[in-house]
């Protein structure tokens, strides 16, 4: 058995910060090279993907001339061109620079505002001009480690005022782009604002331009906070903001790991791909959008290691797509969702045109309920979860 | 030095099931009898407390009939007539019949689903009659083990559905009632819907009536997915929605410990209080609610460590809010805040009346910015933070 | 594809509390009625279990007199003898009486340390009449939530004493047992004393009668802290200790849910069946005993989903068992494993015979080394994970 | 009120690394320059400091020529002599080169650990010819992000081996050196060896050398394990292993902050103090070594900053050094220790002389023990924790 190479249909999308990540860490110095980012787009166009996206920094670096700038960029284009690769997403490092050290939106001081607000303009006309679809922002700086260091109230105005200058930006200049927050709960700071995918969704609903501002959660990040990523992306998905993914591999609530897709909590990427591929099992919004992998390949790997690395996120989604596709597709898991009452739960709990007068009035539901009888019920979920477990091993074959 | 007993003004509140926990776990079974409510209000008014707080059924055993109920509650109101205690906040149990092991407003069964929903309702009315401002919901049992287990789409759906009948009810009876919501990651359930402050605002950003929703934050909850208590509360507040609190100590990441407050993470408590009295540094709404105590006096304790236990969190609490008032009193943090440009943060980042156009020409904040000669600021947190500490110790008298 | 059915030679082992749970939780009552022990040991046969487990008070009611002891037991042993099930190991429950609120052998309270230590020794009788070969102590209640409620030198001396005085015993008695320590780090108190695998590695090398004491590590006590289990059995398979297991299933730090088997962290159930299964890959000594489960019915469930649940412990493991023999067998992995240096580490350091001297004079080793072109090594890890990863879910069939 | 200096009776020790630390971080480049180590000794002496404690490659750079190292010793020595501080403990940087991405002692890379273990005894001489006491290994590299990278045997073994050659050098050397492990449970691995202090005991005992092989517990790490530092310290001391201490601040379960000691966990940097300076309540081993810290600078942070922030240190000592001594002072503490029972705890569970078979005898241990009415005793921790707070806070002065 061979997993089957990525399609076009798969639209398996790379951060060029990704395969391009030089291997330092808060202990030690990089373990390989600068890698040009046209040798990654080639690479990764061997390998299958479809998509790359990055930050501002990776391709042009910072501080460049706009003559390098525009030289830069020709050449990417060309890479681009010939490999058929597009852009579906571009970024902002807003992070790196020392200038950022206390944030880049909520930093205390407005000269740096200033500068992050310009610098990330910058980055939406190239977002546009490469025709890509989605502008993430990770506030990865903004945040403190300390209670006092902070005028919170102050703080979460200045991130919502920034975004919604971008976004107000993006619409009067007629962009076909949406915004995606990413959230992250610490690491680089002692805590970050808009730690989950709930915060983030708590200061989209008070934007301006709220319309256009979405999600792009990360597996690992929602892990760090020992959250559920799939209930969260559920959520997104409920109030119609998933608009952008990024998988990777988190083992657990510690620093931050970005382990190849499924090198993590595998069953839960099982649950994950279940959700993008199946949808919800009564229906409802899904998720379209590209495949995105943000992961780092390992500081103990040379650069035959990062292409692995990077052939294993697909591999393993693809595995796991046709695993979630059996599942969904096995009548003895039909039957354990039924039974379990997982359909029943689309029901309305009141009925078709009850008033709340005529449900006060239902002695059935209230008076005459015999709660102890109903409470015999067995759910058959842990039945369920090993049908799950088994079809995500491949042995109901 | 004697810490100063409570006052009025102080608006400690506490809820019944706190004192009146036996002190049953998962490994052990209770240690203490039951606790007369009665007693318990006597008791807490001697200690200084103003309010106390319940579930329907911490008060009127589960499955009571009419007239024992009537009974109960007329002998109830009678304690809080002598004690001149009042019920600011009613809750109701969803979680501890057996009947609620899937869950109330999102319990794969429907029958389950309708009963929880009259019981709440019935909940409402017993709260407004009692003059409570706040009808909290805490959704303990909304949640699953298993990622197969909910369809997370239709979850959403009852869950928001629910609130927003118990919110129509409210307008419709024109009771001077508001909903909070009560977040918490896990326990009882592997995973809880709205696991956080963030998810909960993401929720009711969506409802029909949310303009009567918002949130009671709990340290624990907040801090057992490893999150900032104090940011949280300030995302609420910022968001408008921080209706009622949940005092209590946890220490990190671990089952759910409901320490008495200011046993867990005590500078942290710090922060809390100092937010919570003196509000942001330059301005902005602030929480002018009761000080509500939601923690269990440890098993190992007997009627008098109870009662300690009680006394404790009221204590710490005073101590606290002493010292922060302390804290922004003292000019040198007052220097150390600006100095760290806590104040500058509540400075828009555009000038006033500055367009877009005005801001992209201004070449002093992109192209003749100096990243490297700004980055040089140093931010004096950490002598902020120690003079917190310092204050928060009683260093600095 | 069918998962094969379970075999003596699996040597599966339950423990009677964990089918027998009647699902009571910190927030809920039992959902479940009690659950005959003898109506266990029938169905754990017939489901292909060949041993059970169980606490003291599991199946002989704490307080019973010594004659309804007997005629508990000798119904007990009835069912024992019908359906050839053993007890590979009997434990003590010194957490579920109020009386060891403070813990057994480190309470505050002398009298109760007496207690414990006599309650023990007396099933210590019980396990060797029923020929046991472990002796399971899980310390659940030996702990504290505040820094000064214990004497934490004493603590330590009273648990060692405690253990030392049963291992005398067992010794003086000429019982074929051997302890077994199982550490937990958390629940239900705020910290156990002995909290990993190493804690009691620790304590186990300063006691007198260390050499029949060692390890009952459990799956998601390990998690609990963040800790990889595999890695911990390791060592204590390396220490000669590991006496016995634990198996569960954990979704990351929280409060202990024990779940079945392969339902929290599949990969890593992957690994350590591979551990136990397989050995380490260069030798060294293996696991040998019973693959005992210690998990929870989910409360959700009725007795049909009870029995699933145990059911699917054994499933699973069968299937990794599976998995992991055709990853050790799969030329590809071998060639992975040579390639990243996995063999080479059970090359000793210094050379045969090699004397300091020697080695100090190896200019190779320091003055000739060239630590930038070592460096270079890429050590394929991530591919290998892939490889496992791929095994794992059956895709290399 | 002000905290007073420190004296030399402090002890007070800092790692030249943490001051000189330039504050990259893994999303963003280093915010300070390179801090000279002759400047950092005479910068620490006048804050009060009496020691220093380097990795080589922080006073002499990795590759340095031995004429070069030779210069750079000349003129640090030169700082001693001039300020008065000494090098109390040495420690050996084995992670920071890409050499050592896989470990040191357990690299797969055979190579690697010999050329790690060289490097370290080099550095022995070193520590030897400035008159430390103590040598520290952290291994940092040693451990795995994948469960099959490692055989696991194997690296536990090569572990123990390289510990055992330096120890042994030590002693054929007549050095009066004692070796002391630094556990930690992750970053920048995975999952790193020896993740705990307990896993680092249970590694000594199997040791050769033993005797002179102890521990270097640090605050944050164990903390990031979601443990108690120090319960975790009181084990080392039972065991006789407490060689030395890394003092400083993290915030939970994440990645490591290195905050100053005191801005994490407060109220257990309070525990920490008393345990220290107090020692157990009734008696038996005491710390003695230098109080020393390892902590980072904020990020945020300039010269001055750094300077604040390591007296910072220093003063939160000494404040929580004078809370603590008055804290055992008070005949109420006493009082509520003596009602606690944490005195009767240091009382042999066993009368003197008693042996097992009186002990069996003794009815009124056992059959005639009321369980229910000893299990009445209310322990009154509450209270004394509440006393704890309350002193930790200076409000019982």
């Amino acid at each position: 058995m061979m997993v089957r190479k990525p399609t076009p249909d798969d639209k398996f999308s790379f951060g060029l910060w990704t395969v391009g990540w030089p291997a330092q860490d808060p202990f030690g110095s990089a373990t390989r090279p600068w890698l040009d980012p046209v040798e990654s787009v080639h690479k990764l166009a061997e390998l299958g993907a479809s998509h790359v996206t990055f930050h501002d920094d990776d391709v042009i670096p910072f501080g460049s001339s706009d003559a390098e700038r525009d030289k830069i960029l020709e050449r990417f284009k060309g890479a681009l061109a010939e490999t058929g690769i597009t852009v579906e997403m571009v970024t902002t490092n807003t992070f790196s620079h020392p200038v950022f050290k206390d944030g880049a939106f909520t930093s205390n001081d407005r000269r740096v505002r200033r500068f992050a607000l310009r610098k990330i303009l910058r980055n939406v006309d190239l977002a546009a001009s490469l025709g890509a679809d989605t502008f993430v922002m990770w506030g990865g700086r903004e945040g403190a480690e300390y209670d006092s260091a902070k005028d919170l109230y102050a703080a979460h105005q200045a991130y919502a005022d920034g975004i919604d200058t971008v976004a107000g930006y993006i619409k009067e200049k007629g962009y076909g782009l949406r915004i995606a927050l990413e959230p992250k709960p610490n690491e680089p700071r002692g805590d970050i604002l808009l730690p989950t995918i709930g915060h983030a969704l708590g200061l989209i609903a008070k934007l301006e331009h709220g319309d256009i501002v979405g999600l792009n959660p990360e597996t690992g990040h929602e892990q760090m906070a020992g959250l559920n990523y799939t209930t969260g992306l559920a959520e997104a998905l409920w109030a119609d903001k998933l608009f952008h993914i990024d998988l990777n591999g988190q083992r657990g609530i510690k620093y931050d790991q970005d382990l190849v897709f499924g090198h993590g909590d595998l069953f839960s990427a099982f649950a994950t791909v279940d959700l993008l591929e199946n949808g919800f099992p009564s229906g409802g919004p899904k998720y379209t959008g590209p495949v995105h992998f943000d992961y780092k390949p390992s500081r103990t790997e040379d650069f035959d290691g990062v292409w692995a690395s990077a052939a294993a996120n697909m591999s393993t989604y693809i595995l796991l797509k046709e695993r979630a596709q059996a599942f969904r597709a096995d009548p003895e898991v039909q039957e354990a969702l039924e039974y379990a009452g997982v359909f029943e739960l689309a029901q309305p709990t009141l009925n078709e045109g009850e008033t709340l007068a005529d449900f006060l009035a239902d002695r059935s539901a209230y008076e005459d309920f015999d709660a102890d009888e109903v409470a015999k019920r067995g759910f058959g979920f842990v039945r369920l979860n090993q049908l799950a477990l088994e079809h995500a091993l491949g042995a109901r074959g």
